[in-house]
């Protein structure tokens, strides 16, 4: 949002002013356009923008079913993208795809103790296999049909995936198991909001097996390094990797970490979580193995995921007041040519030339594929049109008209830029077209880096820390400072004042200093800081 | 089966004989092991054979949800396989994916009559959405969290997806709408047989909105089309088109069109399905558009499928009594290289020699794609190891000594084929690679045609029909003639008499001939010959 990326000069210190606030629109963008293309902006109403934004680049809709979502085609293929370079990523670690019902007994649920408390608040329960008329004309569940034992839509996989590792596990000769599902899951979530919170989403679950302690807990790192290197490198937003605080942690794991994104309304954003499972549910579902000296020992598992979210991520990490802002990298459309003409002569000029540039631009390379182009020729008036591009965040636009074409020149239009394009000559605009996009993602990087580094500061002491989260506007709640490294035990004192703030522990960072320090809530020793924010 | 593939001798007419039944194995085969690596064999029992290369080439098995099955990975890698060749080819008509609620709101299921009466009977209903201690250690629906509206799982999507497009039509400009969604879906089966009928599957369902009949009903015989194409030119499974007689439509469709593929046993498969679903559907949900006259319209909608059943159709189109058998475009290795040593000496030589194989073999191109290459290094006895592969169905092995090294030629044994391999020196068969694959793939197709083709008769009287479709021997109920070209028309005396045979007619060929004739149940004119078989 402005306040993040258009406030703060560059080189700021936002630290020394934590009560910074959001400045006005900058004024080149006033310069170009009277008025934004999304309403309100991020200013005005942030969720409100975030929906609105969802809505005009045709990612997704509500649902006839409460909590579940449409997936629009424009927002199902930025996650076909995400999809397709995240499974690269697990095989070339070695991880094989497979497919788990849907369906998870109840008892299942019941057998890890912690699991069970985390899950059965939220989950949609399958009670009858019939439908049968009742009498008045509509259905009803069949009563003779009634289950035995009701089934669960999955909420997540480990009970049912795990009674089949112990079905499959017989020798540390069978270990590793390495295994990815890309699935549906469901989640009875009461409050919902597209991408970030829907009772269903499609997401992967990553479950490994493992002979060893050591062998999992580096399973467990190294899948958080591939989220990590996944979202700074495909989707440019910069994350901080740590390890969640006891509270935070999936219900049955020894240890979870994540991967938090800064959001531009400064809260903070959990994209992809690893755990290491440690032994308790190769204890509860009998994942044993016969090891090299003979002993009967359990398994160690992990289990690792990400979800739709991610497009959630995505949007609130890059989009503005005109739309969504897609890094190249998983952008469904590279380059949209606009033909522009005002009769039939002039249709049969501009026709060719651009789809003889969509096939100069396609034949080029970009992140190990071809370029991606469409030619948008629909009979739309041409604003129109260009600005539903704007708003789906296609990173370059190219409108070409007759005077284009007879000057040789184009001028691309950067959808991460608000500066007028320059022009440049046909042949050059292709022959640069992976520099540009290459230089885009970068951007989109940096600018998201730039904009969290600004909100980020370290505090020493708690009537700082209150300040911090405080908002400063009663109609504007969400806004406050953003993200702060402190030093921190996990007591009940801190729980009570972060609950009364409305602000979280995220993770204890793995790359933060460590330098030791007194605990701002209690005042004990404290190892590491952890970082602090508000968050969806 | 051995009866299809070795008993019919070449040019031979099963017409003449529809009593011939199932062969001795073939001699060539007993000579090279003797006993094959599935038992019981396809002669001696069909389904348990089935099962039993499911199980052996590691495809998938039972799991602790009834009906429900898991997709091991190298089940699942074939239908990776599938999923992004199909994909392309929706992708290729002008397809796009989106993704849409799994539950149905029990409403929508009632609006159109024949649709619900199609589907209510087997379908998982969801009626909490929460679970809550039952006072007795275990769990319980919370009585407190039962849904107002219980949700189906969905069986189909044609319901929920139409009430979505009746939000995204208006105009005439808004058509056509063409959208593919890839989900698992829920059909409450009593009876299942993993990937032939399971009560969870995973499968595509395309649903697409027009402005007029014809262009809906073009759409549907063009899908129609590409599933045809892809069967016979991927799975190497020929197939016949047709049209479903009333009777066997899906429920609400104006016409279904399916292909029809025949298995080893001598039933027949329906593997996809393509649905002309009229104004129905648009009329019980209200998808309306404005024609370019400024009238109100309902819109002419379209869905066609195809499932993991296809899996099934692959198994028994190929596989043999050693297992599975690979077309090669759908297999997830091409070639696997097994190393074979006895010291560490020999292991130095053997190894690297196998990596760098891996790596020519890898650089050479079919398909349009990177020749898959696996080296098994795994230690286990090389018989083992090499049965593995065998069962998993992988077209080539190559098994790689000192001494193949020595004398620069190597062995592959070809998955198709029982003939003992022939010497080819390395570099030969890196170069000739893609054409053994592309005659691999044509010989699975043509051997499963001619397999097809010997057990396919026209009939014409009714007792030849009754003959034909009568079992020979009473242990083996599933064996009978094969497939029949009838003239018929739809009656209830047909009805009775498949009824009592247990036999069914598949569809009405698009290609076939066009002669008109008699019924042979009830001696009325008929204009064209249905397929009869027994089936899936």
């Amino acid at each position: 949002m402005s306040g993040l990326f258009d406030g703060l000069a560059a080189g700021e210190d936002a630290a020394a002013r934590p009560d910074c606030h959001l400045t006005p629109h900058a004024s080149s963008l006033i310069l170009r356009m009277p008025r934004t293309a999304i309403t309100p902006t991020r200013e005005e109403n942030y969720p409100e923008w975030y929906q609105q934004v969802v809505k005009a680049a045709d990612l997704a809709e509500t649902s006839d079913v409460r909590g579940c979502m449409v997936i629009k085609p424009w927002g199902y293929a930025i996650w076909e993208n995400i999809q397709r370079r995240l499974d690269d990523m697990f095989k070339a670690t070695g991880h094989e795809n497979a497919y788990f019902p849907l369906f998870i007994p109840m008892s299942f649920l019941e057998k890890e103790a912690e699991h069970v408390e985390g899950f059965a608040k939220e989950c949609a329960v399958v009670t009858h296999h019939r439908l049968e008329p009742d009498g008045q004309g509509g259905l009803q569940p069949a009563p003779s049909a009634k289950l035995e034992e009701p089934l669960i839509v999955r909420p997540t996989s480990e009970t049912i995936i795990g009674a089949t590792f112990a079905r499959w596990v017989q020798s540390y000769r069978d270990l590793p198991i390495l295994i990815n599902q890309w699935a549906n899951v469901v989640r009875w979530e009461l409050r919902t909001r597209m991408f970030l919170r829907t009772a269903e989403f499609l997401w992967q679950e990553g479950h490994t097996v493992h002979a060893t302690r050591e062998e999992a807990e580096q399973e467990t790192r190294q899948m958080l390094d591939v989220y990590a290197e996944f979202a700074e490198g495909a989707m440019a937003m910069p994350v901080i990797k740590g390890e969640k605080t006891a509270g935070e942690r999936f219900p049955g794991a020894v240890a979870t970490y994540s991967i938090e994104a800064m959001m531009q309304d400064r809260k903070a954003l959990q994209a992809g979580t690893s755990h290491f499972l440690g032994q308790n549910f190769s204890k509860a579902q009998e994942i044993k193995f016969q090891s090299e000296s003979g002993d009967l020992e359990y398994a160690w598992t992990t289990s690792w995921g990400v979800s739709t979210r991610l497009v959630g991520g995505l949007i609130m990490s890059h989009a503005d007041d005109d739309g969504l802002v897609l890094p190249p990298k998983l952008a469904p459309a590279h380059v949209v040519i606009l033909p522009i003409y005002r009769n039939d002569d002039e249709r049969a000029e501009v026709l060719p030339f651009c789809e003889q540039l969509k096939c100069d631009l396609s034949a080029q390379q970009y992140d190990g594929q071809p370029v991606r182009v469409r030619v948008d020729d629909r009979d739309l008036r041409g604003g129109d049109k260009k600005w539903q591009w704007v708003k789906r965040g296609v990173p370059l636009r190219v409108e070409v008209g007759p005077r284009d074409i007879a000057g040789g020149q184009l001028m691309p239009a950067r959808r991460d830029s608000s500066e007028k394009p320059a022009k440049i000559a046909r042949d050059q605009f292709v022959a640069t077209i992976a520099a540009t996009l290459t230089e885009i993602q970068q951007s989109l990087f940096d600018r998201a880096a730039a904009a969290r580094d600004a909100v980020t500061v370290k505090i020493d002491s708690l009537p700082e820390f209150e300040k911090f989260f405080t908002p400063k506007n009663a109609e504007q709640p969400e806004i406050h400072g953003g993200l702060a490294y402190c030093h921190f035990v996990d007591s009940p004192e801190m729980e009570a004042k972060l609950k009364a703030l409305k602000a979280t522990v995220r993770c204890v960072p793995l790359d933060g200093d460590d330098e030791p320090g007194k605990c701002i809530f209690t005042g004990q020793p404290s190892a590491r800081r952890g970082v602090f924010a508000k968050a969806y």
